[in-house]
């Protein structure tokens, strides 16, 4: 798998321009992109501008709206639900929690449930939102469905993230993770390099296990049948129902308390979101919290290693680190991205040369993005 | 592994008399055995009457204080820090869900986190309590650390559970699992029933995996090193990081938020738990929002099945099976549960035959629990 390495901020430059040229106003394009880049920055390359071409295309079908505007359809002091309208994604999801975070503010917590959006990009950053502003943040979201349930042979519910963040030192706390074993990008990010999957990832039409990623990716956009599986696998013996049931707490906050879109029933458009900030004092001293969380967080780094391991993670230490890394060295861009990218410029009548230069890129390769 | 099957009214007697015995008031003893009760009635053994000799243990050895009562030491309109005192966990569970309910039925949504706490038995038992009200509940504890980290090779975290009751029809939606791949409870029926371990749960002390019941058992009560691995077993490709970061989740929400002790501190006592009710009136309808549940609830039930299986569960479907099977056939019982019970009225100088008859059980097979 090629990868090209790019400065942020010239990526940053280029998306926020193209999402202009789209016809987001400065405001929403710096959101979309700042959510794109985020992806990227933090290391999770499948949700980053690997996904240009998936909003590129969006926009041009008429899934994605540009002209609507999220908008309150109910609510109280601790809650509201949003209504998208079908707008994009990030625009509707960062509105979302800045209602969430301005409420916990004032009640101490607050829940945000969202329908008729679109993708929202990485469910981390809206959590991120809220850890930015000394709060708990968790965010969830239903996709279009791609999970088979345990014992199921067609997809039911989305890849349904969930992601916390929350303050502490040396980095904050910040978990984002899909319900499946993988994410769809995942997959898509194996197909680019055409490279068979991992075995317990997926199951074809029939229920049965495979490994071929252009075969899923078909079967999803085509709902012949199949998907990935629950995080736990396909057996009760591993946990699959765990990952089921965790995918349903998903389901609940995004779908249900809307009553909007379940996954499967999401095919056009309709996608839903969950948004949740806490405010750590209305459970004592912040800073005192925060200490406490660091501690944990640092004797968990400390803990003995297994066998063959040097180092154990606690969740938000690869973003630190590959933040710093990508400041140092930029962002890589598998090469096919680089494609999609230049046609998104081609179709935007943006000058792709004039913000990376001349790229060693063989446009001409015959590569068509699958999407 | 024999089993002998035992009216639930008649173990509802015997529990709530021998807790009465330890010293308990009778409201107490009640709630106690109700929780308990609940596990076996819902077809989850490993958290029933099966348990009943690890409490009787912690209570002799003074781990489990009798006389203490739980009380609130911090609290705003939406939130609780309540600490247990090292009373009974069920007693203080019981207590700091009822505050959640009762701060969510007046601001919408609530959340408790309680320290100083004992093993509260099933997670479910509290979310049920909210949906019992019409509320969403949701629970999670700490426990002694059972869990090794992704890359670790001693246990850091809890078995962790998460678990989410909510209003549905026919039955309501009832989750409740362990943030491990299985609970430790699973793994005592493994050791009491002498088979090996499937493949890829557990970890021995040099973080390499192994099959033998009775070793880890040892090795977590010594704290040797070595425990269950996170629902995604043991590597990031299958997702070991997720079920380590849904450990995480709930860790925050017991111990981090109340300032208690995290799983790995927990040697003597001092458990944490956490409670969230949320109204679902303040996203609108409930009773629209119930229907919708159902709907999608129903949709995953019909939905085709993989080859090989002839039937898709939704979470509490299986819950609601054993409750009528327990209507009909009472509850399966170990034969060597059975000796435990006999050994815990023989403490208490209780008539075990004048609750359940002559038992065709050899109470002198030489048998000695573990814990």
């Amino acid at each position: 798998m090629a990868h090209i390495n790019f400065d942020t901020e010239v990526l940053r430059k280029f998306c926020t321009d193209a999402f202009c040229n789209f016809g987001f106003s400065p405001e929403d394009s710096a959101v979309i992109t700042a959510n794109l880049l985020m992806a990227d920055i933090y290391g999770i390359e499948s949700h980053g501008v690997q996904r240009l071409q998936r909003y590129h295309k969006s926009i041009q079908n008429g899934k994605i709206l540009i002209d609507q505007r999220p908008e309150i359809v109910f609510e109280t002091p601790v809650s509201a639900v949003v209504d998208g309208h079908n707008g994009m994604g990030q625009v509707i999801g960062h509105y979302s929690m800045e209602i969430a975070i301005e409420k916990a503010k004032k009640s101490g917590m607050a829940i945000v449930s969202t329908r008729n959006s679109n993708h929202y990009g990485i469910a981390g950053y809206y959590a991120k939102m809220a850890c930015d502003q000394g709060l708990i943040g968790l965010s969830f979201t239903n996709s279009e469905a791609i999970m088979v349930p345990t014992f199921g042979k067609k997809a039911m519910l989305g890849s349904n993230p969930i992601a916390i963040s929350m303050p502490a030192e040396p980095y904050p706390f910040f978990f984002d993770a899909s319900t499946t074993v993988v994410t769809r990008g995942k997959v898509e990010m194996y197909n680019k390099a055409e490279k068979p999957l991992p075995e317990g990832w997926t199951v074809n039409k029939d229920g049965v296990p495979t490994t071929d990623a252009l075969e899923i990716l078909t079967n999803i956009n085509q709902r012949a049948g199949g998907g990935i599986l629950p995080l736990g696998g396909s057996e009760e013996k591993t946990g699959s129902h765990k990952g089921y049931g965790y995918g349903m707490l998903c389901e609940i906050f995004c779908s249900i308390l809307s009553q909007g879109k379940t996954s499967n029933n999401t095919r056009i458009n309709g996608l839903c979101h969950g948004f949740i900030a806490i405010d750590p004092a209305v459970f004592g001293d912040p800073k005192a919290i925060e200490d406490h969380f660091s501690t944990f967080l640092q004797e968990l780094r400390d803990s003995p290693k297994a066998e063959g391991h040097d180092r154990i993670f606690t969740h938000g230490e690869k973003a630190a680190m590959a933040i710093e890394r990508s400041k140092k060295e930029g962002v890589p861009v598998d090469v096919k991205t680089v494609i999609e990218m230049k046609d998104m410029a081609d179709y935007l009548h943006m000058d792709f040369e004039s913000y990376f230069g001349k790229l060693d890129v063989d446009f001409n390769s015959g590569y068509k993005a699958s999407f």
